[in-house]
Order: structure tokens, then C-alpha cells, then sequence
């Protein structure tokens, strides 16, 4: 029998697996909130708001019905916003039957409670099959069928292996991964080096400027990482550099979008309602400046950042005071290995 | 007393480094094969050929004599392509004192021999005190005090921050790290990564596929790094990742233009041509090619590249049978950490 898959969420990255699920034959269910979105896609065949050109196949069908979206399903992928996770899934953890995998696809750490999502999903689905995916996957590209490299991991690795047999298609490959904290990780901090990418070409720097904003940013990303149970080799692999190395280069990038804004000037608020939909990596610094208290880590990208977005600092100043910073040994602090040749 | 530097070659990344140099107020001597062109730069204080719209400053001099700019030098920096490196050494190792630092700046292996430049420098100039100087810097954004990071490696701590104070400016920082072997290679290997992004550009692939090019590029430095000797956790830093992306994703970068013709499907022959310098990894790719055969390490994307670029083998076919390679869990054989969660 065809595998029975549940989507929840209705945004670009959502449709574009749903769309490529239904590709390989599966019968997909795609939850939405909104009614009027549900109908005009019915009509058009097409998520003409956020994945435009690209028709439905007709085993991808809709519903705004949270309990017909989970009943009798292999496998439901979760691709909400980080910050509409927790209600949703509370709307619908008594349709969740427990054998069923649970594959997130959504990139962020929880304001406040500073969780990520697997252990969003931990307190109120236990002991789930659960599977983050994640990599450097732009939904637009995957869509338009653009070779494309993703990673699937769980502590299960049986779980991340279906999961990997679940999406792999000859353009899209899905290597596994052990290292669910290291992975989440990446896919949330690399918004906000996105974002300073984006302010460093917003004020006119050049490549030089950028590619070490990102250098140091993945540094900082995986000793936090480090601190909080991650593998450091995870950030070398493709939910960490490759990630962030599309999200920091491709204008397809809305965080980084939002960063050239707010590099050229344009306030904060301004910049969000320009690009018009979530920009996950304002809220991800909030989170990460509080996590780099929490486990006591100097990140001095992200302390910028939060200055500029949270604190009024002022940006033309921000990049060059990253710059001028002691002189130090390359990587001081971080325990990649143990041997110091010096 | 000012401190006296001569650097070595007339290119965009020496005229850059001698312009540097020369304003924080050092002596600097430079050194071009071509007198016309030396000339020509001192009749305009510009290099029109490799860095127009930069003046040189008046204490930078000019000399085609290799005694003279060795001579009462305090360092010299050795900014000659690859395959150019060892004549020259040859030509003026009589010059060289016991205690003048050599600063290289250029990125290769040697074809045949497969040495790296710290190699080929030992085997002229036993025990110098060598530094190799190597990051994401376009010479084009340096010389216009764009923000850039660099680093200064060499096995003695004391001559790898003699050489970080040498040139560190405000806009130019420079760290230290010991790992020469990691960072010559970052340096050279970088180039092959660039040369498949650029093709990947070309054939029209997407964002998402040249990030996975270059996260699975750079894993196959890491792990030929290994096994030669580096440190993996080099490849994560500046001369590895932030080389890589500023090389694989600027305009600047010569070996990202040639990849693009190629990917276009403009011949071998003629995509060099039509860039009119040095495309340094084309060469590397022969060395590389050699070096995994050696080593016994598996390269894919190396593989792939010696076989368009040697063999005639078709780009458009190229990236796929990339893609279609075995499933596989992400780092299989990098042995970055000891522990496997699995």
C-alpha cells in the first residue's frame, strides 16, 4: 500500500515537500489555517502564495482539519513557524498515534523557554519517532527539481533511515545524521548570521567582509553547539555551512533579505513588513543571546546583532567593531581536537 | 628603524599586500619579472595590468633585480604563482639571510612533485622561518580597506605573531594558527571547489546544489587534510570555509568565472583564455587527483572535475552522477571526533 503522509503547514518549504511527497506517489494530506487559502489553491492547483509557478499534484489534497490531516498516517511533517509549533501540536497530540513518525522541517529556538524543537515536540508528544530534516534546501529550488542535499537525523537511526528512503528522489538526496541537537542548531543560528550577512552587503562591504562574518559565525555556532551536547563535526557538514552558506548568499534568502534592509537603513519593523513573511532569525538572536548567557559562551556576532535589533545599536558601527577586537589565536576556544601543535 | 620588506611578484594579491605594507609606513621593495611593466607602474604609480585604481604609495619602489629586494630585508613575501616558485627561490637563495622571515601568499601544489609551497621552500631555503598567509581576501577589496580576516601560520608561535603584527591594520586582521599544513592546503584546495561551483553556476543548477558542492567539497579537503597531516578543525576556519566561499561565490574569483564557462560549455582551452590570468585550480586538480590516488582517499568532486577537465568528460552529466551517488550517513569516514552516537 502507498505511504499515507500528513503535512502540517502550508508555507513554501511545506508545499514543496508535500509537492515532492506526492511526486513519489504518496498520498499527502496538507493541513492549513487559512480557509481562503485552502480554496483558492483548490481552484488554482497552485500555493499562489507562497510557491507560485508550481502545480499540485492531484494525490496532494488539503484540509484545514487537524485530525484528518493525522488519522491513519505513516509519517506527518511538521512545517510551522517555530513560534506556532507548540499550539498546534498541543490541537492535535491526541490524533498522534504512537508509531507514527514525526519529521520537523521548521528552523528556530523557542523564545522564553529557549527549546528547540525536538524538545518542543518531547514535551508534548513523548517518546515521538521523531526526525528533524534539515540542509541547505531553498523550497523554491527543491520545487523546480535543482539538485539538492539535505540531512535526515534522529537518535533513532532506523527512524532517521525511513525518513532518509521517505524523501530521497534521484535531485534530492538525504544523507543521515545521529546528532539531532547539532542539527537543529544549525538550521536556527544560521539565521542569524544570514542576517548579518545581510547587513554587511546592505552597508556596502565586500565578499572579503562577509566571508569572514560567516567564518566566525559558524565558529560561534558550534561551540555553542558544543556546550549544549552537539557534535562540532555537524556544523562542518550540510545543516551547517551548507545552510549557511545558501542562506547567506542567495537573495531567495528572506533573512537575509531582511539584513541588506536593515544594512542600508531601514528600521527593523520596517524591513519585516517589506519582506512579508517570518523572518525567523530576528527572533532566533533573542533566543541565542539568551542561550550564550545561559551557557556563559563569548558570541560576538550574535551580541551585535541583538544590539542592532533589540537595543537600537547603531549598524555602520556594528561590523567594524567585530573587526577590531584583540588579536587572538584562530581557534581558541574551540575542542574540535585535543592536540595543539603549539 | 622602519621595518624593510621585499615581496615578490607583481600580481593583484602582492601589489595588494606591498600597498598594505607600505602605508603602515614599512619600506617595501617589490619585485617584477617584466620591466616594461615595471615602467609603466612607476611612470603611473598604478599596477594597470593586475590592480587599476590603486595608487601606490611613495615608499613602495620598484626592482626587477633579485638581490635588491632580498637585500637588508627584515621579510620577504613570496607571492609568485606555484608553478613560478621554485625558479625563483632558486634565483635568489643566495640572498637570503638565516633569520628573514618568508611570508607565502600564494595557493598551490606543485604538479609531479605534489609538495606544497612550506615544502618547496625547505627544499631550497632549509629551516627559514616560514609563515603562510591565507584567508578569504580578494586583493581588489584589501586594497580598498574593505574589512577582511586573514590567518598567520607557521610551526614557531613567535614567527607566526611577528608576521600578524606585520600586517594587521584596523581593516585587516590578521589571527594566528599552527596548522601550516591545514592552511596551505585549505588554500590550494579551495580552488577545485570553486572550479565546480562555478561549473554548477554555469549548467544553470541552483543555490541549493553549489552549497552542496561546497559542503562536500570542503569535507574532502577535511579528510585528505587528515590524512596528510592537518588538523580538520583548520578546514572549519578562515583558510578553509571562509576561503572556500569567498572564492566560490564572488565575481572576483578567477577560478569560479573559468568554472562558469566551462559550465556554459565553452572549452578548457578557451575559458582560460578568455579569463587572462592564472586559474590556479586547474593545475591543483591534476595535484589533487594524484594526491587521492596516494593517499587512497575517495574525492568525488576532485574525481569529477580530473575528468572534465582532463578527460574530456561531458559537464552536464557531471553534477548529476554527483547526486546519484550510494545513500549514505553524512560523515562517514571524518574523523573529526572519537564518538559516534550511533
Amino acid at each position: 500500500m502507498s505511504k499515507r503522509i500528513g503535512v502540517l503547514g502550508g508555507g513554501s518549504w511545506g508545499t514543496a515537500l508535500g509537492i515532492l511527497l506526492a511526486n513519489k506517489g504518496y498520498d499527502v494530506h496538507m493541513w492549513l489555517r487559512d480557509e481562503n487559502q485552502i480554496m483558492d489553491m483548490n481552484e488554482t492547483r497552485i500555493n499562489n502564495k507562497y510557491l507560485p509557478d508550481i502545480t499540485l499534484p492531484s494525490n496532494l489534497k488539503l484540509t484545514n482539519d487537524l485530525e484528518k490531516v493525522n488519522f491513519n498516517k505513516d509519517a506527518i511533517v511538521l512545517s510551522v513557524g517555530t513560534h506556532g509549533i507548540r499550539e498546534v501540536l498541543n490541537n492535535c497530540k491526541s490524533y498522534i498515534k504512537k508509531d507514527q513518525i514525526i519529521v520537523n522541517v521548521s528552523k528556530g529556538i523557542e523564545n522564553q523557554s529557549l527549546l528547540r524543537i525536538s524538545e518542543i515536540v518531547e514535551e508534548i508528544v513523548p517518546n515521538s519517532r521523531y526526525t528533524v530534516l534539515s540542509g541547505p534546501s531553498h523550497a523554491e529550488e527543491v520545487a523546480k527539481n535543482m539538485p539538492t542535499t539535505v540531512v535526515s537525523a534522529s537518535k533513532s537511526k532506523e527512524v532517521a533511515q525511513y525518513v532518509q528512503d521517505l524523501f530521497i528522489t534521484p535531485s534530492f538526496r538525504v544523507y543521515t545524521n545521529p546528532d539531532v541537537i547539532g542539527v537543529e542548531l544549525g538550521g536556527a543560528l544560521k539565521n542569524i548570521i544570514a542576517l548579518g550577512a545581510g547587513i554587511s552587503d546592505g552597508s556596502g562591504w565586500g565578499d572579503n567582509t562577509k566571508a569572514a562574518l560567516m567564518t566566525r559565525g559558524i565558529y560561534e555556532m558550534a561551540r555553542l553547539g558544543e556546550k549544549m551536547g552537539a557534535q562540532a563535526s555537524t556544523f562542518l557538514g550540510l545543516a551547517g555551512i551548507g545552510d549557511l552558506i545558501v542562506t547567506c548568499t542567495s537573495m531567495l534568502s528572506r533573512n537575509r533579505r531582511a539584513g541588506i534592509l536593515i544594512g542600508k537603513g531601514i528600521k527593523v519593523e520596517d524591513a519585516i513588513k517589506e519582506i512579508g513573511m517570518v523572518v525567523e532569525g530576528i527572533k532566533t538572536t533573542k533566543s541565542t543571546f539568551d542561550l550564550s548567557k545561559k551557557y556563559n559562551i563569548d558570541m560576538p556576532i550574535a551580541e551585535e546583532l541583538y544590539g542592532v535589533l533589540y537595543e537600537g545599536k547603531d549598524v555602520k558601527n556594528s561590523v567594524s567593531s567585530l573587526m577590531v577586537r584583540d588579536k587572538k589565536h584562530e581557534m581558541e576556544n574551540i575542542v574540535l581536537e585535543n592536540n595543539n601543535l603549539w
